[in-house]
């Protein structure tokens, strides 16, 4: 597969996008499809990560990625490539993340009709996403162990709002000064309930963990 | 040296971003200060790598740095510590970018009056910081290789404006899938004008190269 479909979408136009959120997440509940918003810094590893994921999670759910980028499509074609999922690039007209209208556009143009799980991949950027709820049912951040362990410290939002952090690239823990002991202390103080889970999408390490975490949170999301 | 000045901006009330720049630019050559705004991601290598520029330069110039986050002040600590040049940190409100308004508040801050150099290390942010002109001589930015060699790619604004790029944490080069001609081909493509200098903040290799490529441009600077 040498294309994928792509989708350019403007800031929405709707002042009160904290309202817009929560109804797409009441229409997402209605259809029984359960959205993933994937934060972290350019570079962290998110497409890497999401697509051990998916190859994990495609076996028990029907999954779509929305891929957001300011230009370029080559993350949505290595999803497609890499797992077989439908899979589309969004781009978001130079604007630094996604809000709720600009996600309802690309979850119509994915067509959503026909399955359980989407996993949106937005902008890498570990400011101004986490400023912008997209509607999503769960909200996850990737930490990488290059960018160092103060990154907590530095963009407090960020931590105080994923329920899940990945630490990723824990294969290359021996090259970086990365005191994982201290970097965890600081996500907690940031957010108590945040589940801390290191992992490494080159070799695989964690990911079935991340897996199993999905499955627990879309399971009791379908009993709410 | 365990305390550093921390000054909080706002984003400034002027319309017109880049009329204040220019008037920025115009008021440093007055006073015959040459500001350098230092880009990149999240973790990305901003401070080390000044720490080492700054103590190749010192000799020659007299330096301030500022350092700008969302939270914290440890940048600012690290560069007065390990470098002894005046450095204060300045605290975004929790803006991902800074604009001529708020660089000019952190001059006044820093005190200009007996510098020759100034760096401004911008919020880790390869998205917002292009957008807003800070008023500084150079724009400058850092692109690691564990970040990979696709950013060029995704980032087009950013490889744009600058004058220079730093491909930092070459020291790494074997541990990651970064292909070093494809990105320096593509940063081209972006902005036919750049310099490119990978280089190693941690073990100091390419730094010498890009301390000389400042003292280049800071003469000719002098001479307008």
């Amino acid at each position: 597969m040498d294309k994928v479909k792509t989708i350019v979408v403007n800031r929405s136009v709707y002042a009160d996008n904290d309202l817009e959120a929560d109804l797409l997440r009441q229409y997402l509940h209605d259809k029984n499809v359960f959205l993933v918003n994937v934060m972290s810094s350019p570079g962290a590893g998110k497409t890497t990560t999401l697509i051990k994921i998916i190859n994990e999670l495609k076996k028990t759910f029907r999954i779509g990625v929305m891929e957001a980028d300011i230009d370029s499509n080559v993350d949505a074609l290595s999803i497609a490539k890499e797992t077989g999922v439908r899979s589309i690039q969004i781009h978001t007209s130079g604007m630094c993340h996604l809000d709720a209208g600009m996600t309802k556009t690309g979850l119509d143009g994915l067509d959503i009709s026909d399955l359980d799980l989407v996993f949106l991949e937005n902008v890498g950027n570990l400011v101004c996403p986490a400023e912008f709820d997209t509607g999503a049912c769960l909200d996850v951040m990737i930490l990488s162990v290059p960018e160092g362990d103060d990154k907590p410290l530095k963009y407090p939002l960020i931590f105080e709002k994923c329920d899940l952090v990945m630490i990723n690239k824990i294969d290359t823990l021996s090259y970086f000064n990365f005191d994982m002991d201290k970097c965890c202390d600081t996500i907690k103080f940031r957010n108590q309930r945040a589940t801390i889970i290191p992992i490494s999408a080159y070799n695989g390490k964690g990911i079935t963990e991340v897996a199993k975490y999905f499955i627990d949170k879309i399971e009791n999301w379908r009993k709410k």
